[in-house]
């Protein structure tokens, strides 16, 4: 409840004018306060009229994502589809985005290398490197709160619109000039290769060591897909110093790398 | 700050009232909004008159920390003392810590086991199971943002008298409800065992199979110590189907666990 404005009024007897505006006030105050603010709310009343309002606490929700501490989910809860929409909009995702490249960046420009092209740091692409946000903001994918639509996902992807995440763009060209050899290591498949360079270079990611993209032969959830190619490029005398995802299972598994940074996603999750 | 009202209007002057109250009414909007919502500033403005204030933004360097982003940070920024403080003392730290005992719970139900007595979950203590934010919360203290005071903390320990983390005491309960044994594993130093123990049984933690402190032999930084153990653990024939704690030290290393979870801490970290 807000706070209400004291309305213990005294007039009697103006011409009505002054109830009306007082009304309006009070009446524009107490309906405008959760939504101007509303990304902020603990427990936002998402839908409209008629729906039940769930008592999920959505940032509650969000950390549990971040953490990892909930797996395995499939829709963002229809109570925290406009808070996860007002988040991945506004300045906060963006600042959290800043915030995970120039934590990496610290690190990066810490390390010792011979710069003999093995130090390599692996990229994942979809929420890490690229944006798909345009689509995500559809109504008919309402930030992932709408069963997930593989038809129309991929006409998006063939498109190659994708933007930049800002920060993970700093981070690359800064990774670049600091001497490392970029990986891009990614669960699209391998036919949508020639759109998916084509987006990466309109956008600025201009070059890489390796783009591996998922081909017909690869197998498994995430976990293991991105695994086993981490393990060929260990083998293949490569050292992996950094690793950046949106998804844990990114991170997760063996070769991890000697160190992993985690992107903010809570619109959707890859086992 | 309360939120102010509007009382002591009366109007005389009928023809000057409506614009009086609007411009009150919007004068007192204006200014009891932002004072009203201070703990979900993004960029809270700490400290007083005469600071610098940080360009950090709380939220991001939050979800850093809790994401392990961000790594052997040794003091709250300053400009993150009263949003840490606020975030501690408020709802929604303990919405946090209650998401993830719920989540625990549903993974530890869905398990099949053979109650032989060696499924066990283990429980860090500080922080994961006993809360310290009365001594957190200490002027002199300042939840983090003033440099660790070994002697002090010590002292609060000796007391005994830290509350339970009501989500985690509901978990542990319906943990051993479900057949789970319990294992404590803290770095507490194995002197304070005593008032340990003393202060479990006071707030509701009555039973454990084992209580693991830290010892005079025992070595190594947190993830190193808690590895160790752990691996004692499984040599001596326990399954470790869950693991919970507020640092990344007690889920990382050797023998994590079937499945990790992360309470919520932003005022220390240990690595």
């Amino acid at each position: 409840m807000l706070p209400l404005h004291t309305t213990n009024i005294h007039i009697t007897i103006p011409k009505m004018g002054c109830w009306f505006y007082f009304l309006m006030l009070t009446i524009t105050t107490a309906v405008a306060s959760p939504i101007k603010n509303q990304i902020h709310l603990l427990r936002p009343h998402s839908g409209s009229a008629g729906h039940k309002h769930s008592d999920i606490n959505c940032l509650s929700w969000r950390l549990a994502v971040e953490t990892d501490n909930l797996q395995d989910w499939t829709l963002v809860p229809q109570a925290c589809k406009d808070y996860v929409g007002h988040y991945m909009l506004g300045k906060q995702y963006r600042d959290d985005c800043d915030f995970v490249a120039a934590e990496a960046y610290k690190y990066a420009k810490g390390l010792n290398f011979t710069k003999d092209g093995k130090d390599i740091w692996i990229f994942d692409i979809d929420e890490t490197t690229l944006s798909n946000i345009p689509y995500y903001a559809l109504e008919s994918v309402a930030f992932g709160s709408i069963p997930y639509n593989a038809t129309s996902f991929d006409q998006w992807t063939a498109k190659a619109v994708a933007p930049a995440i800002p920060g993970s763009l700093k981070l690359y060209k800064q990774l670049i000039k600091l001497g490392f050899k970029i990986v891009f290591l990614t669960g699209t498949r391998e036919k949508f290769k020639e759109p998916r360079i084509k987006n990466l270079k309109a956008v600025g990611y201009t070059q890489w060591e390796k783009l591996i993209l998922k081909g017909d032969n690869d197998h498994g959830n995430g976990v293991e897909y991105k695994s086993s190619k981490r393990k060929e490029l260990v083998e293949g005398g490569y050292r992996i110093r950094g690793n950046m995802g949106d998804q844990w299972s990114d991170l997760l598994g063996s070769n991890p790398g000697d160190r992993t940074f985690k992107v903010p996603d809570p619109m959707y999750y890859i086992a």
